[in-house]
């Protein structure tokens, strides 16, 4: 089996290759701008990984790989613009860079040309491949207008928010490991567990990454402390914290969560605070335990050889952190 | 043959009938009111027509009728956002009746319908139909580009404007009329000369829009006489008059633009007066007619019934205004 990394460093490298036109500039060159921004191209190089894990041929396998990276800086460029994010990896963003009718434009016919990428795979695969990214692709947008809707609710509850991320960031893993597998030879029953095997693995990541987001140590993780908190992100702990809080914490949690005007360290501390009096923490983890479970009794049902199936455990295993 | 005016009546009925989902609210919903605006349904009853005239069964080509429609309303939705249009049919546009990020999503959403209707076809067409699918999608966009460059440029040429409409509008009324003659039975030869057909009708008909709005009667065509001259919109008439105007006249063109108070009456009977002047209604004529020709002329090598190219012969003439 190939090294994850590698087939990382192959669709990099395929990236760079894409060819579009010239003319007009406007609408090409912010599709050239995106995809160069790199990124770990995690999703397309997990659809080679399920091509190769059923003995399929990685290379044939690149058109419909870069599909999914071109679809998912489509949804890149129009959630930066929904959001109004002005840098995205650091980079000013395409609708700052140029204007925002050239993001909605660029946007729309990347997602019009990763059809196209879709679509060079055998007549046999065809049908069968493009109703999954159909799926796929609404599920996304989808998950994108309830992440909206919930930035103005204030009572959004758990099973919706995890119904939101399974939406907006697990289907497309489980989308692209799908489609791997069917390019692959994988039957659709397997097919069907390698995408549940990556949607729960997604989910418990997601949750995962709303507690480094409180309690990841800065020099593991490379990141600001509390940056949810300080933005009032909707992530599993504010949603569960305010579910567990009575009625003194939920006033405090409330307040800070209203007030425009704070100092940064003494928000993330307050909230902290809260969270670890009502023990949110061990909620998320039981949770994320939960799904990561979904996900390794979703592969053992693969019907695919030990070493195979060792392969996507120790890739699971890879993206769950041990310590924080 | 069936009639137009009955496809078009069936189209209408059909699109009432979509299904999709109620939640989120705020992505479908639009779906739902932008469909309900009506329209004269043309692109997809032209599908419609041109499968009846190869034979094919019309029911079964209502799908990709359909998906047609979708992507004509998902190009409007997002047109209106980049042109910041307050009203489209007389009604409050997408982005005005709920808000910008709610018609870029919901639009994106009716593109991925689009490819869904689209994909209702045989296993033997689902190629060569997406293919022609994903070339006019890629050149709207393109088109839609062009038409934002061209806005902010004072030195478009009467070939890039051909170019741009071309792109715009042309292309789909061609990508409509050719899926519908394949899907109806034409060899890939004939149904690229209905295209080319609808492609040459197109530009004749958008040329003819431009010249109706200075000097079509408003009694006949129910339009403010010199719309396009008020908004300065760069419009054949204005493209090929500045290219023929001499100094003097062009001086007093280019005052007419630029300006941001002024009479509307004024302003149009100054511009048409320099129109007239420099008879650039007749250069119009002459081109609108030398795409008419184009059209005919692919009509005539069509290999069809004498019956059946006596039904394309008529409603290119139903299209084309004898009196202004």
């Amino acid at each position: 089996m190939r090294e994850l990394q590698d087939l990382q460093l192959l669709i990099d490298k395929a990236v760079t290759e894409l060819k579009y036109p010239d003319y007009p500039a406007e609408l090409y060159d912010p599709i050239f701008y995106i995809l160069s921004m790199g990124g770990k191209r995690m999703r397309p190089a997990l659809l080679l990984m399920a091509c190769d894990l059923f003995g399929g041929n990685v290379e044939k396998a690149m058109p419909p790989a870069l599909a999914i990276e071109v679809f998912h800086n489509f949804t890149l460029m129009h959630d930066d613009i929904m959001d109004k994010a002005p840098l995205r990896r650091g980079r000013t963003t395409v609708h700052e860079k140029w204007n925002q009718n050239a993001a909605i434009l660029s946007g729309d016919v990347m997602l019009i040309e990763g059809y196209k990428l879709m679509m060079q795979v055998e007549d046999r695969f065809l049908r069968v491949i493009l109703d999954i990214f159909n799926n796929t692709a609404v599920g996304v947008c989808e998950g994108q207008q309830l992440d909206m809707d919930f930035e103005v609710r204030d009572d959004v509850k758990i099973d919706e928010y995890i119904y939101m991320i399974r939406l907006k960031t697990a289907v497309v893993l489980g989308g692209a490991l799908k489609i791997g597998s069917i390019l692959g030879g994988a039957d659709m029953k397997d097919a069907d567990l390698v995408a549940e095997f990556g949607e729960n693995l997604g989910l418990a990541f997601q949750l995962q990454d709303d507690m480094l987001d409180v309690y990841g140590s800065p020099e593991k993780f490379g990141k600001q402390v509390g940056g949810d908190i300080i933005a009032n992100k909707k992530t599993y702990l504010l949603i569960k914290a305010l579910e567990l809080a009575d009625a003194t914490q939920k006033t405090e949690l409330n307040k800070w969560i209203a007030i425009t005007e704070f100092d940064n360290q003494k928000k993330v501390e307050a909230v902290t605070g809260i969270y670890n009096a009502v023990q949110v923490k061990q909620y998320a983890e039981t949770t994320m335990h939960q799904y990561a479970d979904k996900a390794f009794d979703a592969l053992e049902k693969i019907n695919l050889p030990e070493e195979n199936k060792q392969y996507l455990r120790d890739f699971a295993d890879s993206l769950m952190v041990r310590e924080y």
